[in-house]
């Protein structure tokens, strides 16, 4: 049994104490580290809106505080009409963000089990929502640990690991995913090198990556995406560990644009490449990648770096905000029941499948 | 015999006209068109220094006029007096950038024209230095033509032509070298699409590859350098055509840092992967890639942008100006004589060896 480091000097990304929601603006991140109270149902959701809280795991777990936050205004209330009134406010927060799938799916969590209490009092029945907003964020912090668990023996004395983007503990409310091994080994003593891709367009890696690892006192170093080859041609990575959007059931996998290079190159030198994968972003449903869709973001994402532009006017962009990657590159995905190898369909469905679907 | 075409919309790196040169401000690109006259030997030293002016071709041109704009000032003294300034001048111009390799030699190749010389008349020799530097200018220009129409054939009817960093007209003062193939096919009327790598840290791709491409009407889309194999992976790339700094005697080549990704990736998906190397490039007293020393550059260059910071404070960082790509993964090199395939050390040896140890 593994205890779960905390992570020193990096404030949580979600908190919830004496019945109050804060939470980390990651918007000012890494030049200014800002905890911001929430307190009405508006400030909810503006701060997921305006991306302050980011990251699929952590949007469900905000959401559902939130959704707490809201209610309180209620208590007022006859039990009916503040039963009423929650669904409201679940629609309300809900509308914060359309493609968010884990803030529709903690929302209709916290209704569900307001649906199955029987409490005749607004207290109660606060106190019930309160109890499931804890237990999503309980989960969310578990899953990372059984990643960081399975993802542990991975890191070895001496070793560098290169991860791209962020995947880590701010798009979560745990250890992060690709990170959560890394955090777990850095506080079992074992010494290691980070590099962390800046991840160009947005920069999620040096304005988020680099620096959590940074707080946490990893040794880290940031390098742009162009400059992985370079390491790995100079033996400093021994191994490679991405986060996912969606997992395809075959094992292609999508995830932030830059990281189908990166699992190319990892082939090439031979280093081992591993796909931090929580059993939420499995999806069965979808057999191969060819059936992954790319979004193309906005040109401006690559034209311009905070409001300066880099780049000619009227330029002719190109901007897709994922790659897809095929199986065969693969090395791993480590998930929280353990690390799934080829052949990926069926070990995947082994691991997976039956309880996947009941969900 | 391919005629040498214009590039429309893009004023000339460097003019000589009426006996006044002029440069185009390239710290300015993409944001402003600024030609500026230099008139004093101060004007020219500062142009260089600050990188107004910069490419290892375009220096050695800008440099040759330059002595001469200097010992303008100097046609009323007596010849001798006038020999001894010029020999000053050539060394304050040389002082510019010390490590500019262009630079020594153009002006070494001045003074050498102006020895040779038996003018006895200060206006007589000034003649003779602005004839040997239209030469150097004129030999710049050749060379790039001479890659261009080499280069040519590789770019076919509806294809799609990748590149990274700026190896453009911009960096010479003709077609450029990864440029020139490109050039000369738009000016025979094949349409086809250009990808520039954004090429960070320093950004060469978006602020003048796009910019000098654009300018010339070719049809070009500006990309992170982490979106290259998701454009290949879906049947976008046919050829990469790169520039290089240095190309060993094997055929490994040091270019730009993210082109050893490039060349993997290409190898990955089957596409074929040229180096437009001008002769002066080639270096076969290197034996092999693991004898070319690879800069590191300031951290700055990664942590800000445009005087932005965009990293944490403090942050650790790599950055590697360049990387060694190993002749394996080369398709050809595009010379001035024509394409050189494998094996490349007997094929390079062939080509320049005999005339490049006489020079």
């Amino acid at each position: 049994m593994v205890s779960t480091p905390s992570i020193s000097n990096l404030p949580a990304t979600i908190a919830w104490e004496n019945d109050g929601l804060s939470i980390l603006d990651q918007t000012r991140l890494p030049h200014e580290t800002v905890v911001e109270k929430l307190t009405t149902a508006e400030e909810v959701w503006r701060a997921i809106h305006e991306l302050r809280v980011r990251g699929a795991p952590a949007i469900g777990v905000a959401a559902a505080y939130g959704l707490c936050v809201a209610m309180r205004a209620s208590l007022h209330l006859p039990i009916a009409e503040f039963r009423a009134q929650l669904a409201k406010q679940a629609a309300y927060l809900d509308s914060a963000r359309p493609t968010a799938v884990n803030l529709s799916w903690s929302l209709r969590r916290m209704l569900q089990a307001a649906q199955a209490s029987p409490a005749s009092e607004t207290a109660s029945l606060l106190r019930v929502l309160i109890d499931e907003a804890v237990a999503i964020h309980d989960e969310d912090r578990a899953l990372c640990k059984g990643i960081g668990e399975h993802g542990l023996p991975l890191i070895t004395e001496g070793c560098g690991v290169l991860t791209h983007c962020n995947a880590g503990a701010l798009a979560t409310t745990g250890l992060g995913t690709a990170t959560a091994p890394i955090y777990m080994a850095h506080a079992a003593g074992t010494k290691f090198r980070v590099y962390a891709d800046e991840t160009r367009p947005l920069l999620q890696g040096a304005r988020l990556t680099a620096y959590e690892l940074q707080q946490a006192g990893v040794d880290v170093t940031l390098i742009t995406d162009s400059m992985a080859a370079s390491l790995m041609a100079r033996g400093l990575v021994d191994v490679v560990i991405v986060g996912t959007d969606r997992v395809a059931a075959n094992g292609d996998f999508a995830n932030k644009i830059g990281t189908l290079a990166l699992a190319i190159v990892s082939r090439h030198f031979d280093i081992p490449f591993y796909v931090a994968c929580p059993s939420s972003t499995l999806d069965l449903h979808t057999a191969t990648g060819d059936a992954i869709v790319i979004e193309q973001r906005r040109d401006d994402e690559v034209t311009h770096l905070y409001g300066q532009r880099i780049a000619p006017a009227n330029m002719k962009v190109s901007n897709p905000a994922f790659d897809v990657t095929p199986h065969e590159l693969v090395t791993g995905f480590i998930t929280e029941r353990g690390i799934v190898k080829a052949p990926f369909a069926r070990n995947l469905a082994t691991l997976f499948a039956m309880e996947g679907d009941a969900a």
